[in-house]
């Protein structure tokens, strides 16, 4: 079958991208790991999405997205992962892990982003036995222990924010001279007394038996090291843009992530568009996603009508 | 009182940067002709919002919006008409119709857009007298009535469905040769039997006595003029961005829109963003002005701590 588009992603910019292609009645399909995508999955409480005061987890806000699309016959294809896309004659290929291809006019890749991987040692070693990307998800295990966050950015500040509510005390190390999460989240943190801000930090070891016992940094701005007892490491060191399947095909920046034409979303193969956090767009939001998502639909509508007007 | 930032424009970009300045704990003042701008007070009901099913209407969303703006404490000038920005030695002044002026060191400007008017013979003096330019508000009047809309892209298609409750007959005439609407709402339309599309249509004249009787137009593809006999026109011809303020100072389109680098929001002038429809970004959305808004807000928080810490 020979779709009209196929929509790579399931996160807010993928979604939003479905709800304005069945609203143009394209002939398409959602190519999805996770409905909801990965990001939203573990994230925590949402105060920033417009219109909506407060969500309580990334989970409402999934929940959100699955009873608005209920409104639309949306063909969507969950556990696919693509590890392919080629142009086919006039059409693109996409191909999946799991064996099943797609060939489709135009396409929209809105696979987002995941966690970049701690790479000092013992990284690796004590994933899951005291390191952690997800706060949400593990917070509860830390109950009354003192813990570190590494990364001072929003994500860090809201896993920091999860913390609190176990944790009784919580290091945030932030490698640059400034920790730039929000300050209204910095203030929240400061107020609980149980959060102590790191700057200059950088991790050098996490040390462990079975589990992990303690954190090495160096003071930059010293060059000494210093230890911290922690059980607990949560990494928020930001993330990687999940573009693998697009090397070669698509111009990708140095961060990997697809480079868009910011006012279309037209990646550099006419045809095929790109929205969200696997594109360049400097701003990680979901708020932003969203508004990618529909960019992007409305100018692959737009890219469709034209060729089959140039057909008739 | 010399601000951080003043955001002008109460519309979901300028109310959005809003809610992501507050965030970033800026001194920043929103300056709104009305807190909601000025076409979601007009609008019906919105479909295409991602994460919340269905609005009842443009005013519900402004609802949603204030009630998470009491989250924050956002200092909003209600009832100001910005006539002028321009520089002031670093800074940027901004001059109001009703006096009161304002500087600050970084600026978004989300001033939106309003509609075009219908140049017709008779466009202006039958205005408020059968012609219309929103069919939310005006509709109940047209009770059995037969009306015509001008325009077939989304909006003059939402007017079309405002009206199906309650004109007996809606004409909705389009310029183009194709209705560009979208398709789930022409086949919602098609489906009343009320409604007849007519395309490459010229609106000529609008007739009438003291209200209005007829609409003149002439068929593009023959030529020939044909009268429709209604008691209504509804007027959706695209709009005009509210940028007049702007002009000389920074750089518009031949649209009148103000340029912006899509990646970050920024305008010709260094310091001065601009988000949503009042810029050349190329599809009026709600989401899509939000997302914006969120963007130039994160730009212009990043460069206002660059010009803090350049002063340290």
């Amino acid at each position: 079958m020979l779709y009209d588009l196929i929509i790579i992603g399931g996160g807010p910019a993928g979604l939003t991208a479905a709800i304005y292609s069945a609203r143009k009645k394209l002939n398409f399909k959602v190519l999805a790991q996770r409905v909801g995508g990965e990001q939203l999955f573990v994230a925590g409480k949402i105060e920033n999405y417009p219109g909506i005061k407060e969500i309580s987890s990334g989970m409402e806000f999934i929940n959100f997205l699955k009873e608005h699309l209920k409104k639309y016959n949306v063909d969507i294809e969950e556990g696919q992962e693509v590890v392919k896309i080629e142009k086919k004659d006039k059409n693109f290929l996409i191909k999946t892990q799991s064996g099943p291809e797609y060939e489709a006019k135009a396409v929209i890749i809105a696979s987002g982003k995941r966690p970049r991987k701690l790479e000092a040692p013992g990284g690796k070693e004590f994933e899951g036995k005291g390191i952690s990307y997800c706060a949400i998800c593990d917070s509860p295990i830390f109950k009354n222990k003192e813990v570190a966050v590494i990364g001072g950015g929003n994500t860090g500040l809201d896993s920091a924010m999860d913390l609190t509510k176990y944790a009784k005390k919580i290091y945030v190390l932030e490698f640059g001279p400034r920790i730039f999460g929000d300050e209204a989240t910095q203030e929240k943190l400061r107020k609980t007394g149980k959060v102590e801000f790191i700057t200059l930090a950088q991790t050098k070891e996490i040390k462990g038996e079975r589990f992990v016992t303690s954190l090495i940094y160096e003071d930059r701005k010293t060059g000494e090291e210093k230890e911290l007892k922690v059980q607990g490491v949560f990494v928020n060191i930001g993330s990687v843009a999940s573009a693998e399947f697009a090397k070669g095909f698509l111009e990708l920046n140095q961060a990997n992530e697809i480079v868009i034409n910011h006012k279309t979303n037209q990646t550099s193969v006419e045809g095929v568009f790109a929205a969200g956090d696997v594109t360049d767009v400097p701003w990680k939001q979901i708020v932003i996603a969203s508004g990618e998502g529909s960019k992007a639909a409305l100018s692959a509508s737009r890219y469709l009508q034209k060729l089959y007007d140039s057909k008739r």
